[in-house]
Parts: C-alpha cells; sequence; structure tokens
C-alpha cells in the first residue's frame, strides 16, 4: 500500500468549503445557530438554549473534490450521555456522495469512542481518482469546535455552491425539530427534506426549549432570505397556553419581515401516551383544533399563504411505533414525517 | 398523591411471568440463548461467541396483571459502548401494552442512565385498574443478571401462556439479526416479525460470529418445537468461502432433525459501500446467486420446503439510507425488512 499525502482543509479558514444550515458561520466562524450578539439575548430569555443554540444541528459542509480519501478530525465541546439515541447522532457526523444532490447516497458516519471529545475518523476511501460532490451532516447535539478535513494533497476543493438552488426554509420547533432522535444526523426530517428537496434548511429546533419567546421569534424571523417557515413547536408549548399565546404574535413577527413568504404551521405527532391516555389525547386534539382554526382565521382575513398540516396523520401507520420512547422520532419515525412534509411543501411551493 | 404498596416479581422465582425466546430459560434461570451445558461447546469454537450467546436478543416477559405501575428494576453484566446503536437498544428494555398479542401498542422504554449497570425505571403508569397484557422485550445486548418487576401489591399475575399460537421460529444470523441497530428492543426485525405474525422467534443472531460452524449449526437445529428456520447470515460469511462452505452442512443438520419444516434462507441486505465499489457489488451479487441456486437444487433433489428471499430488496426504496454505518439498520430498515420477510413467511407458511 502507497502512503499517500494529505493535507487539511479546515471550513473556518477556506472559502474551500461550503456550510449550509447555520447562516452566521461565515462571519463568524463557529459552529452557531444564532449570532454571538444574538447569543446574549437567547441566554436571557433561557440559559439552556445558548447551549442548544451551540448545537450545530442542520449544519452541513458541502464541496467538490477528488480526493481519493477523507478522513475526518472533530473536536467537541464535550461528550454526550442520552441512552435514547446513538451517540452517532448525538455527536457524530454522516457523509453523503454523489456528482449532484439528486444523486447524493449515504457513505459512512463517525462511529467513534463515545468516551472522547475529540476523534478522527476516516469516512471515505476508494480506489477511483474522480470529482465527487461530499456532503457531511454535523452533529445534532454536540457542539463542535473544530472539524478539520484530512483529504489527497494533490486534490482539488470547491464549495457545492450550488447544492440548494430552492431557497431557504426556516423550521422552529422542539427536539423532533433539532433531530432527535434520528441515528445519525443526515436522518433528521429537516434534513431528509433537505436533500430531498433541494432548500437549505436553518434548523431552529430546540430540545425542550421551543416556546416561542418573543425575542426568540424576532432573531428566527429575522433570518435572511427565507423562502418559507415552519412553525413545528406545540410539543414544548402545550401546557400554560403557550401555544395559544405565542402562535399568533410569532406569525406577526414573521409577517413585519415578510408579508408573503409560506408559512406553514405543524401540530404534533401523535406521542405513545396519547394512545393510552384518554385526557392526552383530548388535549393534543384541541391545540390542533386551535392551530387549524388559526389557520383558517388568517386565511379569511386575507393572508392566504399561511398553511396547516396535522401532525397526527404523520407517523401513519406507525403512531406508536416509530419513536424511541413515546415522544422522539427513530429514522423511521423521521422517514414517514418528512415524506409526508415534502408532500405538503411542494403543494404549497412548487404548485 | 397516595402511596401504593408494591411488591417485587421475579421471571426466575415464579411461575407468573412467561419467558419467550430462551429456550433454556425455563429450566436454568438465566438470561442466555444457550444452555450452559452447550455454552461450553460455544467457547471452544470461538470465545466472543460465548460472551454473545449470553446477550438475551429475542427474549421477551410476558404477562397479564391489572397492576396500575410497573416498574422494572435491572441488573446487567456491564456498560456498553458502542457509537452507532443508542444505549436503550443495547442494555435497555422496552414495554409494549394490549388486552392481547393483536393490539400490543409500544408504551415506554428504559432511558436510563449510560453509566450504570443497575437501574430502574417507571415502565408503566395508569390510573385506570384494568386487566392488560404487557410485553417486556429484553435487551439485544447487554447480558442480564436480573430483572426484578415492581407492581401493585395486590395486583394479579399470571402468564401469557397464549402470546405465540402460532409456534416458533428460529433463526440464525449476524448482528443484523441479533438486532444492530435497533434504538430499542422491539424494533429489531425479528421481535417486529413475532409481534407481528405471533410466532417466537429465537434469535440466534450473533454479532461477527455468524459463520455456520459445525458445532454451532448443531445447537441451532437441536432447538426444540421448531415451526421454521430462517438462515440470514451471509454477512458473516462472505469471506474464504465461509457461506459456499456451510450452508449444504447447515441444511443437512436441520434436515436430520426436522426433515420436511420449512427453511428460509435470506442473502444479505445491501450494504452501503455495494453502491460505491463495483466489486463489493459483484461479489454480493455472485453470493446470492449461490444461495439461490443451493435452494433450487434442493428443490430439484426432492426438497420443497426450502425457500430463498433475496436480500438486496428488503430495504427497496431506501437501500443506501436505511442504516446508521452502511451496515446495520435503523428502526427505519428493519421496519422494511420486517415487511417483506412477513410477507414471505406467509407465503410459505400460511398459504
Amino acid at each position: 500500500m502507497t502512503e499517500t499525502k494529505t493535507k487539511l482543509v479546515n471550513p473556518a479558514t477556506t472559502d474551500a468549503i461550503s456550510v449550509y444550515g447555520l447562516p452566521f458561520f461565515s462571519s463568524e466562524k463557529k459552529y452557531y445557530r444564532f449570532s454571538e450578539k444574538d447569543l446574549e439575548t437567547v441566554a436571557k430569555v433561557n440559559p439552556f438554549l445558548e447551549t442548544l443554540a451551540k448545537n450545530p444541528a442542520g449544519g452541513l459542509l458541502a464541496f467538490y473534490s477528488d480526493t481519493t480519501s477523507l478522513k475526518l478530525h472533530a473536536k467537541l465541546f464535550g461528550i454526550l450521555h442520552m441512552a435514547h439515541m446513538t451517540h452517532v447522532g448525538q455527536a457524530g457526523f454522516d457523509l453523503y456522495v454523489g456528482t449532484k444532490r439528486a444523486n447524493l447516497s449515504f457513505f459512512s458516519s463517525t462511529n467513534y469512542n463515545i468516551n472522547l471529545s475529540e476523534y478522527e475518523i476516516t469516512l471515505f476511501s476508494h480506489p477511483v481518482k474522480r470529482r465527487r460532490l461530499f456532503v457531511i451532516n454535523l452533529p445534532l447535539y454536540a457542539g463542535v469546535n473544530s472539524v478539520e478535513l484530512e483529504i489527497d494533497d494533490e486534490a482539488s476543493v470547491e464549495p457545492a455552491k450550488d447544492l440548494f438552488p430552492k431557497g431557504r426554509i426556516v423550521v422552529y420547533g422542539t427536539s423532533i425539530t433539532q433531530g432527535g432522535c434520528a441515528t445519525r444526523p443526515g436522518m433528521a426530517y429537516p434534513a431528509i427534506i433537505a436533500r430531498e428537496l433541494g432548500y437549505e434548511f436553518i434548523n431552529y429546533g430546540f430540545s425542550g426549549s421551543g416556546k416561542g419567546e418573543k425575542e426568540i421569534t424576532e432573531l428566527v424571523a429575522s433570518t435572511k432570505e427565507a423562502t418559507m417557515f415552519i412553525l413545528d413547536y406545540e410539543g414544548n408549548a402545550d401546557e400554560n397556553s403557550i401555544l395559544e399565546n405565542t402562535l399568533a404574535p410569532f406569525v406577526s413577527t414573521i409577517r413585519e419581515k415578510y408579508p408573503s413568504v409560506p408559512i406553514l404551521i405543524i401540530s404534533k405527532i401523535r406521542m405513545a401516551k396519547e394512545m393510552h391516555f384518554m385526557d392526552k389525547l383530548n388535549h393534543a386534539l384541541k391545540l390542533a383544533r386551535f392551530q387549524a382554526g388559526f389557520v383558517k382565521k388568517q386565511n379569511e382575513n386575507g393572508d392566504n399563504n399561511i398553511y396547516f398540516l396535522n401532525g397526527k396523520n404523520l407517523l401513519i401507520p406507525l403512531q406508536h411505533e416509530a419513536t424511541v420512547d413515546g415522544i422522539h422520532p427513530t429514522d423511521l419515525g423521521f422517514y414517514f414525517m418528512a415524506k409526508r412534509i415534502i408532500k405538503k411543501i411542494l403543494s404549497i411551493i412548487e404548485n
């Protein structure tokens, strides 16, 4: 075996790697979901939200290269311990390879030593030198201090500027939106939809913390170049009338910035407990009716670009079987969710 | 809140809990897949296989009870560290509840502290006292020293002797058969099929170790009361002509014990690398042809109860997307596998 010379490419110090899903990366070079200035606001609203906002859920690296090998060097904030999610999903990366987005195919993931917060793993090795599109999804939960890509010394590297030609979809929500409990980052529902449809997703899913606070909704609504907004936060706002009190102001805030982009409101997927406790089911049905009614009223008041998708249908026929804990979808649940949400997006945007 | 008095029920010391999937449990009270005597043989063939045989993959506890709460006390052999599988799948339990097998519905799983080898978790709590069927799947990987079920002191407990009226299916295979990488034990493909069809599964899937050694195949073939055998071990036997050299003797060994029960041979699911490396794809295609040809020859020689199912079709349309690492199915992959294998089993056994 011949030893190939290699070089390290760091997305934070080169323009040769496109970084999607993290709007402030190009200016700040941090794998955060809000800007450093905005993180101060976020921390005041909810200190835990600052931690979550530093999780790079939805972030991805994309580039064209003719390298024959790719080793990933990851430095994470720390070690994670969730039992109901793989460590690959929590703190790992996965790689898709193809020649263009439409034919990207899953290649490998970082099956790393869970006791380490820094690791190196070869994600790709192929005897044929050929120009390929590489897409690497960032961890759904672990903060990332740095990523370096070790590739052939002679390899070309160009940014994949054409990965998401259709625009940018901003999604706000819960742990489910953030990607809990996908087995690997590419299987979170926003990631599946991005890959399938060609829209960049900005994933503002925050575990347990999607509560529609005014300051946060203003940051979400301020996302630049949005083609569509998706609000999927009932799961964190279903008590104390939080959803009822925040939904209208949230939509108004978006409408101030974006008078006419489509807004899609998705109610909560069916939780296992709702199959066994009538009061929980009735509460969920009531909140779904509230959201449907809100959208209907907006339509009647002249906003014809706001839509409702009933989350209770998203996991059918596997309502109770497609989660790991009765709440968080597995890859099975995310696949069904993505399929149904894709259909809705297409009916809204592309018809 | 009133404090309800509770009692501990231990499947190893009562007949009130049915234990399925572990043929020697009733006599030896160990959560092992082979008898203690047979484990000596196993250890001589492959020491690692002894460890794996002590993983209770496919084992489950089933009982009827009118308890309003159920807390599980688990003592495991140790702590597991696989990054590409949830700890709930590796070392956790999941609970299904219904009134009979046909309406079992996933209720909860043990989202435990991954740094502990002993844990207690409430799996069930319901205000309504009613007779229910409880089915608890055992961990796919962690050895289990003991399980105790803490239920209402006044609750009835009866074994679920009618859970699997249709018979017993013995499946031999790899890590995939064992259940890697289901997010929880009930999502391994043999567990899904057992629940769906009503056959008890004896899961002889052994990570990296399904190599068809003569001594092991004799133990597998000696399983009592088998209604069907499934051989799904290409993934561990695809080098050094192991599959080619062991398949015929394996089938002969089964036929000595069971001259006419159905035998289903399943070739390997499509692995991610086979989408990117022609030589790997060609090798897999060759081994599938070998297995199909072997079955055809057996049919021609008068054994009309041996069948072939091409694994390459089991994950369609998600060949590359339904695994966590290019090899091991996620719940998404297992769901598709189970659906196709169920169809085949029904066409063999029930038509």
